[in-house]
């Protein structure tokens, strides 16, 4: 393996100065490992951990390298994976996952961490490929449990650190600034961090040698020969490591189903200067991801080259941009910056306004302004709008709310894929295609990506000669060991899901999600009645009260026949006449009930009976 | 204008025989106005009613016409419209449209009759365009409230019949067939059907010689130059019409912003045959739209060309086929048809099966075998499955979801647009384009499609030389005035939409959807308490019960400090020290503990107190 510590060719990128490499701690003390804090996380919720696993028996000896995804396939979003030879681990990446439909009320999904905490004083580091949430989201969570070293690029070591804030962390979290090109030792593990294209600048992969081998892990990549910020991902370093033999090639299969290559950055700012003729004498409103800075640095240089001034809107928007401002990673004049809310003192054609909300988040800037609700913003027919982004999977139809919204305002609205605002940050199958070249590993795992992903991957590798039986598509909890000679899968450690909700982390489980959407589909009847045990009296009630279910007004008969049904049920119980005894009581009243309201109305409310003793 | 009564070239369709107009009452008799059911349309709980409209007052004299589309437009669904000129009246199609993440526990959405039912005397026909569910899905529950006579191509009719049949209507449906070509008078509109091609066959445009002119709407349409089954669409009778002059053309919007043509329903059986080498030695599925006959039908002449067997597998599948098959729209030999749950008897090489789920639907029968839970197929490697359907917007979650399932289980599956196993039934830009300009109308209302939709369709129009001022996008219950000169908009009808949920038709309003929204985000406390309003005290609890809110078993400390709050304000209330008195309770109560859920865990459960007295 090549040792040189900056084996990268080194040039200064654009629009920010290079990275000095910072306070790379070679021997990390012992971490401590943090108990959960009162609404901490609790097992017996947990949503997805399988309920019995088979512990790791390393059989294949001290050199053995296991390599545990504990995140990130199968779904999108969380990832997290474990490096473990011996006694000595290394993490990498620690993301979130954005809830879905089947997790009503949910904030964030964050990675099981019961196997890292269990072993968190063996961490030697995490190591962070990029700024992303569902790379950096579950950082936050994970230190509470366990003070774990960090080490990332500049940028992301910023990001991390305004996450970081936000969250009161009982000590200082070891926060390391690495750069591309370096290499750092972790015990047994040799770390060495690659540049690589991705929609958020300063993002890298990680070549890891381990006792076992090299293995390359992508990270989120693309290649981009034309990069607005950095340098096009080196890839002559990636076909140096593949040349002195790589073990095994962890890759980014998020466009695993995408013929071709992807498309470059800088199109995106040729195509915005395109449509600036359709602008003239309108206020220009972008919206896209705060953390696409390469995007928000074009529309700058766009501004900067028609002289007009920029505003953003959006608290991730401010966020994200303050912080690159002050890393030196966005390139813009201070007299170009107009607070949002004086934007009324300029002439709209004087203006580009850059927002959040390109995904219809139902919260978000763009939201709101086509809502009518924005308190600074007022859209019209004076506007021209353009998403510079295409809906995630799932996002479509709050996407296509916006666009009604805005055009029912008498906006003038771009969102067509048509129009190239917009590229994707990730590989197609060409480029890892040229990954899987350039690496030639000798197993191939894909990572980062639903099971459909996974399998195109897999298939893109067969397809270049990977034979079948040297391609894993491990579940995440699964251990993947090698030796120098090959792999074999040794069990499972806990993994899954953990939902965070307000401030519970993990608290909201399968049963509280079930009852969640039980309430959702049906509504409610409460039934409340109160009893005298001694003399087998209804003292008052019993009254019913229901929420979600029907129009209560126009359903007195029906509420009226839920109470005399409860009443002779109760009366039966107490005088034990039906056969039944008290304690019978709620569950007969349940099923009864439940009855009755499938016979009238085809729904089935969720009922809670309430017997009260005096 | 031609009063030819067949004008349409005749030539024999391919699958089914020539149909019969059946029966077409020239002066239906007035019909009665049926009152709704117990759980009926109640106007107080309505979603999105207009609480007040303004009253039509016709200025524009005796030969005026009114087009009033009371559904169908700023949404995709439950298309309703009706022609009104003096005191007579037709409609123009009667759909359903399906629920959103907005509308938990919602079956389906129809719109709000009111003004159809309040007119019912007067309205002489429901003409209808084909037998979508968003065209047809809404009959039964029109037909409830007021007997109209319906119209429609013979297949259509056979649909609606049996879609009647699951309704029990206290009167026999008047149901008439018609056939492309036919021209019917109801006082003072004169009808013509007018074939087009659409995803389901026998679909048909109507033009309506009305007091003020022609009026063409075409419904769903698509240009097919190779259809599988009827003709070609009738583009001479369109261009005669235009040639002729007409008033106002009503267009299908969904695809406005799809450039190009749609491609050929026939390219799917050749790409379903290339694809065919693929499952050599293995069982096929395809998952396709059980209404697409055409597609059904090529699957059918492919099996036979390859001597395989055709197995059905889901409700809607085996009920859409039952009747195309009796109304010969199928061709299919007896001995090809296997019963499902026969199917091990055959080779799986031996096999096609036919099945519902192509969007992910969590019940369909392409579900439960992605999820093994199918009682009758069972899906593995020797499967290879075609999803011969693009997600609908909304559904690519699901449909991925499905996907996922059947990779894991070893299955084959091809889903992916570069194969294409689907095209679309509706008209892309170039054959909108060619509508109008065979139509050539006067004024132009985009129809069928969101706001998104019939702006872009509006920009075609305007791009062909349309005036903008001669283009209306009218909301649903806004009255559209027409006379020989020209337009104006002549007030408001009652129009929306009314829930069905269950039995209920209408009594599941904005009140219950906001209360199993607010449930289903972060569940819900009930506080109960019995007190003696006589002696001021507390005889039983408070008790707590919560749902869908926290881990009960975990949250202990939280429920004792709610039952404690909670006893504090009932005896401070009662022995009114607070300042309160006892009817300030129950509010008081909802607010104190709401304040402490919010402090403990930023969450905002739905609050139920319930004071009890003896």
């Amino acid at each position: 393996m090549n040792e040189n510590k900056k084996s990268a060719p080194e040039k200064a990128p654009r629009a920010f100065e290079r990275i000095q490499t910072e306070a790379v701690a070679k021997k990390p003390r012992t971490p401590r490992a943090q108990t959960g804090e009162k609404l901490g996380t609790r097992p017996s919720e947990r949503a997805s951990r399988p309920r019995e696993y088979k512990r790791v028996k390393p059989i294949y000896g001290e050199k053995a390298l296991r390599i545990i995804p504990l995140g990130g396939l199968g779904e999108i979003g969380k990832n997290l994976t474990m490096y473990e030879s011996g006694e000595e681990r290394i993490l990498v990446d620690c993301g979130l996952a954005f809830p879905d439909d089947e997790m009503p009320g949910v904030d964030i999904v964050i990675p099981d961490f019961t196997y890292v905490v269990e072993n968190a004083a063996s961490i030697k580091a995490l190591l962070v490929t990029h700024g992303h949430e569902d790379h950096i989201g579950g950082i936050p969570y994970l230190l509470k449990q366990a003070d774990i070293p960090i080490f990332a690029t500049k940028l992301t070591i910023g990001l991390i650190e305004a996450k970081l804030m936000e969250h009161s962390l009982p000590f200082k979290p070891r926060l390391n600034v690495i750069s591309a090109g370096d290499t750092l030792d972790f015990g047994c593990f040799r770390v060495e961090a690659i540049r690589v294209n991705h929609s958020i600048p300063d993002a890298v992969a990680f070549a890891v040698r381990t006792p076992a081998g090299v293995i390359v892990q992508t990270g989120d990549f693309k290649v981009d020969y034309t990069p607005v910020f950095d340098e096009t991902i080196d890839l002559t370093r990636f076909g140096q490591l593949g040349s002195e033999g790589v073990l095994a090639l962890l890759s980014d299969s998020t466009n695993a189903e995408k013929p071709g290559s992807s498309l470059t950055e800088s199109l995106v700012g040729d195509s915005l200067e395109k449509l600036f003729s359709r602008a003239e004498g309108k206020r220009l409103i972008i919206a896209t991801f705060a953390s696409n800075l390469q995007r928000i640095q074009q529309i700058i240089d766009i501004a900067r080259r028609h002289k007009r001034k920029i505003a953003l809107s959006g608290r991730s928007m401010e966020n994200y941009t303050r912080i690159a401002g002050e890393l030196g990673y966005l390139d813009i004049d201070d007299d170009m910056l107009v607070d949002v809310a004086q934007i009324n003192r300029y002439k709209p054609s004087d203006l580009i306004l850059i927002t959040t909300g390109s995904q219809g988040e139902p919260l978000s800037a763009l939201s709101r302004m086509a809502a009518g609700t924005h308190r600074q913003v007022s859209v019209g027919p004076g506007d021209l709008i353009i998403i510079s982004a295409t809906p995630i999977p799932g996002n479509e139809k709050m996407v296509t709310h916006v666009i009604n919204g805005l055009l029912k305002r008498g906006s003038d609205v771009i969102y067509e894929r048509m129009y190239e605002t917009h590229v994707s940050g990730h590989a197609n199958q060409d480029e890892l295609m040229l990954m899987l070249q350039l690496v030639r590993p000798k197993f191939f795992i894909p990572v980062h990506g639903e099971y459909k992903h996974l399998v195109k991957h897999a298939k893109l590798a067969e397809s270049l000669g990977v034979p079948s039986s040297h391609i894993i598509i491990p579940e995440i909890g699964e251990v993947i060991e090698f030796n120098e000679r090959g792999f074999r899968k040794a069990g499972t450690v806990p993994s899954g899901r953990v939902f965070v909700d307000g401030l519970g982390v993990g608290d909201v489980g399968s049963v509280v999600l079930r009852d969640r959407k039980h309430l959702a589909q049906d509504g409610l009847m409460v039934v409340v009645c109160t009893v005298d045990p001694d003399s087998g009296e209804i003292i008052s009630g019993p009254d019913v009260i229901s929420r979600g279910f029907v129009y209560v007004k126009e359903s007195e008969p029906l509420i009226d026949e839920a109470k005399s049904l409860t009443r002779i049920i109760i009366e039966e119980g107490l005088s034990n006449r039906g056969g039944f005894t008290k304690t019978d009581l709620r569950p007969r009243i349940r099923e009864e009930l439940q009855k009755l309201m499938d016979r009238r109305t085809k729904r089935s409310p969720m009922i809670l009976p309430v017997i009260m003793e005096i």
